[in-house]
């Protein structure tokens, strides 16, 4: 039986120095009466849920610089960078903290 | 039924680091005499009135750098660059502090 | 009444950081003898007059850095660069301080 | 009879500075039950194993920046980038170790 | 009568922080017996003569760095760069001091 | 009889600042069996050894950097980049310390 | 008579900061027993005689930075690059201190 070396959880990733693990939150697909949208209707959003964030990056004098953001967060991350991941199906993404644009009160 | 992700209010938005939270004052599409003037004739403004501010960047000595606007203030705003922000039909921008061009007294 | 946003008066302007707000000095379209000169003729002049200055830019243990020009410097301005902003129909730039070439005496 | 100058085992490298020896985790080319898979369905992975670290790079003060990584790790690497070197018919990579994007728990 | 606001002598312009004014050397347009040679056979030259230089640029810690060339000094200026201005018929350029490459002794 | 001031002896170069000057391990144009390869079939080696060094870059104190390699070492180099010298038929590059990717042991 | 302003000699140049004054070594235009070869067979050398070197650039507390090279020296300089210097029919080069490749031992 062939070992599989794939990514099995994205809880398996730690991210390192300054990074964040996100995933973008999907926009609804059909309306509140429960009315499915077709795809081209479906916008992209720029929504993102914190997975886990790294220890944050070093200065000069080799002290972390704190992280803006902690897991659970919910963030507005750029329309443009960020390193993809998939894992099956689900894509997320890596920032550098201080790409990120805003935390999101609920 | 289905959960919304999407952004409620643009209230719920918190900026981090240096950034700045602007929404972009609309040209009049009428004239002081109520007439209502053609799209073609509505030039963009770069005045922007500031919703929210991040809590500075972080100096080599991990210390914030002071803000050079605050809620409330109206900025200029380059013509190019900041990162846009939709929610539902409104668009608002998010700019780092040194970007701003000036503060408009009023 | 529509309520009108856009830019009132130049002297509204605040500069942020080390910006330099300017207007550029019209080249004459007449002549010494009171002839106008047709538009070809009339060429664009980098001389400028300094409306207003920002505080000065933050140096790295957060103080200002102190500005070279001053309101109602007559300054030489690069040929390219500088944030336009239009008050009616007059145009202003924008310029950081170090982007100015030369102070002007009269 | 000639003597060969190409690497013969990827043990022999030592990476200098901040540089990171990985080698990338491959997709499985057949299914759990054994079949082979055609080769178009086998997605590239970016999950590597750290093969060998450098000592770190050095800081303005001349010390060791320390690395995020040690050997025996898996890291999530970029889809770009990265020197690649081959020996015999395997593949490696060097990044630097502020390029690699997560540790992969197991 | 018309105001004229064009710079009306070269010598009312004062070089900001590590700039140099300077007026490029003329080629020779005669030979040294006075025959006067067709405009493609006088090449242009790259050594110019500094009219007047700025207080020197801010370091870190606010101090003047201190200009490498003086008032009278003739040097030789790169091929390309610099900021035209032009007096009247006359063309001069404004340069970064360590944009210089050399001084001329005579 | 002309004297030539052409580069005799690889052994006269000593390589300023930080510069590393190795010459690339040539792949075997011949097999084990002393068969002669076709010339399509060689591929490059990114392997090379290290003839000289230069002292060490000077960091912002003044003080030399030490260099991560020295004379006789094996190393690996990246695909692109160096500056190549030519002495006679022999190629040779110059690489910056930071740039070389690891050391070889053998 | 019409002054000259022309350089008249190589010797009159004074680098400034941390520039070399270099140039070029010429590659035999005859073999060695005399024959004159043709233009195509003389390929252009890297190999250069450093005539001046300036007083070296400043550090951020205002000291000079020792210069690599002094005058007499034989250098390896990089394919491309230094600002090209014509004194009558010779041709010379000056380099940043930090450019040139290695020196050249006799």
């Amino acid at each position: 039986m062939p070992k599989t070396t794939a990514l099995k959880s994205i809880k398996s990733l730690v991210p390192l120095l300054d990074r964040v693990l996100v995933q973008r939150v999907k926009a609804e697909a059909k309306t509140a009466g429960g009315i499915f949208l077709p795809e081209s209707s479906v916008k992209e959003l720029n929504e993102a849920k914190v997975l886990a964030v790294g220890p944050g990056g070093l200065d000069k004098e080799g002290k972390r610089i704190p992280m803006s953001v902690g897991e659970g967060d919910k963030v507005l991350i750029p329309q443009y960078g960020g390193s993809p991941v998939k894992v099956g199906e689900e894509e997320y993404s890596l920032f550098r903290d201080h790409e990120l644009l805003a935390k999101i009160k609920e």
